[in-house]
């Protein structure tokens, strides 16, 4: 058997750098040779994330070159993160970044959403946009790749499709519901328990970092469409999953007539899609995100509405998996040529 | 003091009955006299309730006329519901149907829908329809009152404002989001505690029973505009509340150029446009259901996206209470002349 | 009618204060005077906490004289109240304290448990221990009621008739399960939604402050017993409510022979002790917490394990109401002369 | 490589069923042959549960020989259970039973706690009780293994050591909290999301079925004591995971004079009795249930209550995975000669 992988995790203790070192774990290629976090480091891992002592692993305060790491991926927040990579990338390492740092490929678009000046901006070019389904051979030559957000994973995989096969009519709704852990371990009212438990809410309406993501990917995808976005993401009281409902005006007669036929059709368009990608299933009914849980599998549902000809197309994912952690690792497989399911193929739980 | 109202719940033992024993103890001018329940009858009340003990009542299988009702509200299923009622309305009783019998005014779209033929046709064009603050002198009037689905009150109060004034455009898309009490206290694997907590997922796409009842009412609203409306409901893991996020195109130049100022009139409009209501609260921010809880508040946040020219409009409310009981009993103070917040005071529980 | 009394609650942002206000807002004699939190001082109250705008209050920093009240609750922290309740006491206001200050009798056992000297020891020996089911008589006479923790409420009624007739030996277990709101509204990783929901913890194990104040309690009811209490509260995932399980061998032959007679016999023993007192009841089946959600009941049920000879009681209440803000107002109610149900008669929601 | 070992899974559609599909799947040496369940017939198994999809398996009504079967985990209910194996054992199969039907030795007890007559008392003396940890060598050899119920493990695991030191009085209290989970798949009040959401319940007091079996096996383990056994199980409102917090007396001066080295002893001892296996934890703090999720682990936190000299062991696990299908496979790996923790080595999810 070939040398393993050593890889490192920048920021393991947020939640997709714990997320991060569960997969690797069981990644039969992948070793991990370190793992950083300022606020925790010096203690045992497992100290810190109980469910990681099998790892047998300490937490750093910086990633140390004599940890001798062929590979890094950062969870650490945007800024940090492309700041952190930087000298990693000088020195030759192929990276995923988790942060938003590589995602915008225009950074006065970075700094109008993320208010900071891009650290890197001279790198953005050649960084590749991890969305591992539709930018497979990017990602394979790619030095950096940006691992998209949790939600525009769920709405580009829903639309790619019916956007690419000119079906839709550029005028799209995006309306997402996410688990709490969606906000990360960092403390707020927003995310404590009594605050969030048993509620629903909206927010960002006034404009979420992660609509300029969606917009440039599904722009894309459809270069001509003059695309208008609308994208409200909502806080549900569940700790994983993304369930993501998209709407957009199908284009009259691009379908079968007949609710029923058009129905058949439009889901043999988005199975055929697909049908190379081993993470995306096409299902004959409305998910949900528990069908997901733990898993990488992202799960579509495209649906006509008969009584307006509308596309709806449902999305489920896990945040902290196809959302975040496990996308990051079928980006590294790619990238390092091993098979893309590599280390990916447990199960979800159910219940 | 004037003597008290005598009204009879049918069927308490669901959760639009339980809700109204609640409430109606706590009203000053009513006094419950009746509760029946098929299949607990002969038990008091409190032992298949105990929040209900306080009461001291006994279920009865039928509502006898011994019992001495001056007032019925009804909470059993559809169809059920208007045969349980026939009698009392022959009597001369007057009451409020939480089921959905009375909601459609077509019933032959009623037969469409619920599968049944419409036990009562005749009575459709007499009953009002209750969403109490669009429709307060049909309701005053009224022998029975139709009272509304949690879904469409949500999504009717959400889209008055700004259909009525011609706001938008009647392309309409309700994304709603609702906990698992709305789905009733019948059983069935998609209410089983292990199979919905900690997931969410979409339904109804084939068409949800109360798309028909939200058209209908908005199509009251506009009664000019071709309306087209895409309603998608949602489970989420919560036992109370709804909240909707209504989308539609604005019509352009109804409102003051530049987006601050745009949103600035859109509150004004729909602030002004609910002045008077006493349960309806246009607020600031974005809200979230359990601002709500427990009490009859509908709370509302109409916002311009700037980059789309769409109306978007959150919606929050309690299911149980303006989605069910406590609209039911605002229905009740409107119909005897009693103040409309008569017995519904009561404050929200946080958190 | 009589003037209303003029209440002021002090640290009105945490959730035992937001309770307070929402009961005290339903209390026919009682008018909420000033609110006081210092990091939200200037703020209208319903900003903060929306379900609480109609009651139109302005939350200061400090209580000022100018307010005019005659009642004081404070909901501030341990010392901090002590700190806060003296010059009201020395204007001869009468309060009720929500926090620790004034429920050891014994300033060197507060220092002790709460790591600070006591800032005001003499005031301890005139204070009332405000468990009003045990102390009506104490309460009513007091300056200042020391309102019992959510723990010891629970344990303390649960255990008072077995314990005062004599029925267990003094050697007691106290299995607490608390939701999540018992932890408060300051932040912190153990109250994190994505850690603490689907997940159940013991803590406190080494000593939880809330056992001396249980262990003073019993020994007042068995002064003579030597007294051996383990408490072990328990942090489950939900917003409200507290289930206590409590534990102690019977003392030989002091109820009838046979298991069903000597389960008879304390329960009409447990009936009986509590007659009169309208918050506790006594039922014959295992209750659960949503039994008392928003109520001020606590449930209680009694049982003789036939194996073992133990008894085992079952203690159900919400934290917030009878466990903290609800028990306040009875206890205002008794000290004011009032009918102690006055402003509680609530029913609890379900579901 | 060797060939697989073929196995069935009887009754795939109860949630042991479920877990043991996910294990299974993963498990380098097995192969699942058959999947079988009454109900869903018929069905492919990912169309009854998604995230079982990849295993590509058809349920059938029952096991047929022409499957092939090499073992066969049986997740039948009790009587069902044993009925459905006797002919595979007579066949020569060797088999882990998760339902009760082996675990109680004594066919009359089986009876009294059942409400059935054993269908096959003569095997009860061959069949090993399958708590991995304690009896490894009769499960080695044993046709059949008992797995044991989910409270059993986590309060057997937490007393063991204890007991069998000769620490402890054999006066024991047993009190559990249960994930919905446990309480399977099958409909009811008791597991409708909206009445067991956000409450906690006490049940069985009057003597649950696992209580006989943690006394047999504690009997086992301490033969001479007088055991007395009360056992509390509560639910509580997640999905996974079994939490016992375990109360005896310690014998006196068996453990080192003061708090602190009776502390140090005890956790040393508690860590050396399992220090050869792999799946239970000795831990220096109180655990949570979370820290064992999807895991095979079993955490134990050992302590001395310094002020009444009572022994607490905390014990949490997932009662899906060591609870049930987790430590069934672990039984498989003993009695086919496979390393303990073939398959079983996937870390939990966090959070």
């Amino acid at each position: 058997m070939a040398k393993k992988v050593r890889v490192a995790i920048l920021n393991v203790t947020g939640y997709a750098g714990v997320e991060l070192a569960r997969l690797l774990y069981q990644h039969p290629q992948a070793e991990i040779a370190a793992v950083t976090g300022r606020s925790e480091a010096g203690k045992p891992l497992g100290s810190v994330f109980p469910t990681l002592d099998d790892l047998g692993l300490t937490i750093t305060a910086e990633l140390s070159r004599s940890a001798g790491v062929d590979f890094v991926f950062s969870a650490l927040p945007h800024k940090a993160s492309a700041e952190a990579l930087l000298p990693c990338l000088r020195q030759g390492l192929r990276a995923v970044d988790i942060s938003a740092d590589f995602r915008l490929r225009d950074a006065a678009e970075y700094q109008q959403w993320y208010q900071v000046a891009h650290p890197a901006p001279e790198l953005l070019k050649d960084a590749a946009y991890g969305l591992t389904e539709l930018n497979k051979d990017a990602i394979r030559r790619a030095q950096v790749v940006a691992n998209p957000g949790c939600y525009p994973t769920s709405a580009i995989l829903a639309l790619a499709p019916a956007l690419k096969e000119g079906l839709i009519e550029p005028d799209i709704i995006v309306d997402s519901k996410s688990g709490v852990s969606g906000a990360g371990r960092g403390l707020g009212l927003g995310t404590h328990f009594s605050e969030v438990n048993e509620t629903v809410s909206a927010y960002g309406l006034e404009g979420h970092r992660h609509l300029p993501e969606i917009a440039q990917e599904l722009r894309r995808l459809a270069p001509e469409a003059k695309l208008k976005v609308t994208f409200v993401p909502h806080l549900i009281p569940m700790t994983r999953g993304i369930l993501s409902t998209c709407y957009a005006p199908l284009v009259e007669s691009r379908l079968g007539s007949g609710a029923a036929s058009a129905q058949r059709e439009l889901a043999a368009l988005y199975r055929d899609f697909y049908r190379d990608e081993p993470f995306v299933r096409v299902v004959p009914a409305p998910p949900q995100t528990k069908q997901t849980s733990g898993s990488n599998y992202c799960v579509l549902y495209p649906a006509v509405d008969p009584r307006t000809g509308r596309l709806i197309v449902v999305s489920c994912l896990d945040n902290l998996v196809k959302g975040a952690a496990g996308q990051a690792v079928q980006n590294m497989n790619v990238m390092l040529g091993f098979e893309e399911t590599m280390g990916l193929r447990g199960l979800g739980l159910w219940p």
